[in-house]
């Protein structure tokens, strides 16, 4: 008999997992996740547990768990680069532990892994502390798509072009946009929502633009006449407009 | 016993498949296809079967669809306006007479309903046919998504912003957005691939380029160095670039 050891090191996956319908899980999520050694999933909050994460709440009903280790993994969002940069590196020793014992390690997270997920910055952090690990990423249905189906509104007829754009830009460049685009996505828009609303009624585009939040969720709210819109209210952080051409 | 007869009428659907993967369809969609009274299969070029579609060997493998209607429609990629209306008529009327004789149609479309999918067209003819009809939009996984997984390139990260855009743009256009976006993908490259090439090596964005071919196919093609993509050579219709900030 030999004494060589095969060593096997896992595989690191991040899972799109969908936007927040159980439904929307695809058949290749569910079966990484259902063969994973562990799965790891993002809690944003201190003192929050992964059954309290959206991400976890998608697979819990459709998932096989038992006998799976939940890894939680602590990436608050905050601006501090600081605690930014170690919770991340935390976070990605964490994961390269399991990876060197062998276990395939299942990131999931809500959407798409390669669209305004943490996944994309764990990435080069695991590569550098279990560099042998492989790396597989699993689309999933992203909430820009779902958000369009719920309001049945065409992100992108032939021809067309989409601009996605989250939080931070001026009122002018949006302006600017709002000519050359035929479709622009504005995310997290829960900051400035009211300044937002005069402009596309200024533009005339209140007809055409949708208001959607919390897309696959029981409280999904879809306003097609961002006029109804209640003044001076924050909306929900997982909210978003999508805004046609007239 | 009472004479009155119920008329249902059915629910028109347009359910995303995914890419091309047939893992990547989502338990939702599977669920719709398989209690469908009939799946409409687009057909873009006269003379081939629904079973030669790209959507319809998606589903194939995983749908129980014995006993379903399978509804050519034949929905030729033209630019003559006449024939689109025409054949998207007669569509949408073959639709309309399933929806009111009480049955549940699916259109089935690669990717994602509501982007760059002949389903938008139709919604609005279909209704005009089958006013009591109800519309529901499944969403699926985009190519998109699924190219950016294929070859491990973040669509965005936090804050970032991300173009789409279809083949009719001038390189001058190009070169502008290349300076304001963090993304741009390029769709439907076929015809100006070289050109597109060369602008990206001269703005020093050869390597923070991918090339993605048939996404979630036998035969998918990821080059994730742009400068060892053949010269003169159309690639497939089903190609695209991600263009990423150095």
């Amino acid at each position: 008999m030999s004494s060589a050891v095969i060593e096997r090191v896992g595989t690191f996956y991040g899972v799109g997992v969908g936007p927040g319908d159980p439904e929307l899980l695809t058949l290749k999520a569910l079966r990484v996740i259902n063969s994973a050694g562990a799965i790891a999933v993002p809690i944003a909050k201190e003192g929050m547990s992964a059954t309290e994460s959206r991400a976890f709440m998608v697979i819990a009903q459709e998932a096989e768990l038992i006998g799976t280790e939940i890894l939680e993994l602590y990436l608050p969002m905050t601006r501090e680069a600081d605690t930014l940069e170690s919770s991340r590196t935390e976070a990605a020793a964490l994961v390269a532990d399991r990876l060197s014992a062998g276990s395939d390690v299942v990131f999931i997270t809500i959407g798409d892994p390669m669209l305004y997920s943490t996944f994309s910055y764990l990435v080069p952090l695991v590569k550098g502390a279990a560099p042998e690990a492989d790396v597989q990423v699993i689309p999933g249905v992203s909430s820009i798509n779902a958000a369009a189906a719920a309001s049945s509104t065409p992100l992108a007829e032939s021809g067309e072009r989409v601009l996605v754009v989250p939080a931070a830009y001026s009122i002018e460049e949006l302006r600017h946009w709002l000519e050359e685009f035929d479709t622009i996505v504005l995310m997290k828009i829960f900051r400035k929502i009211d300044e937002l609303v005069d402009l596309l009624i200024d533009t005339g585009r209140a007809e055409s633009s949708v208001f959607v939040s919390k897309v696959g969720w029981p409280d999904e709210e879809v306003v097609t006449d961002i006029r109804n819109l209640p003044k001076k209210e924050r909306p929900d952080y997982f909210s978003m407009l999508i805004v046609r051409r007239g």
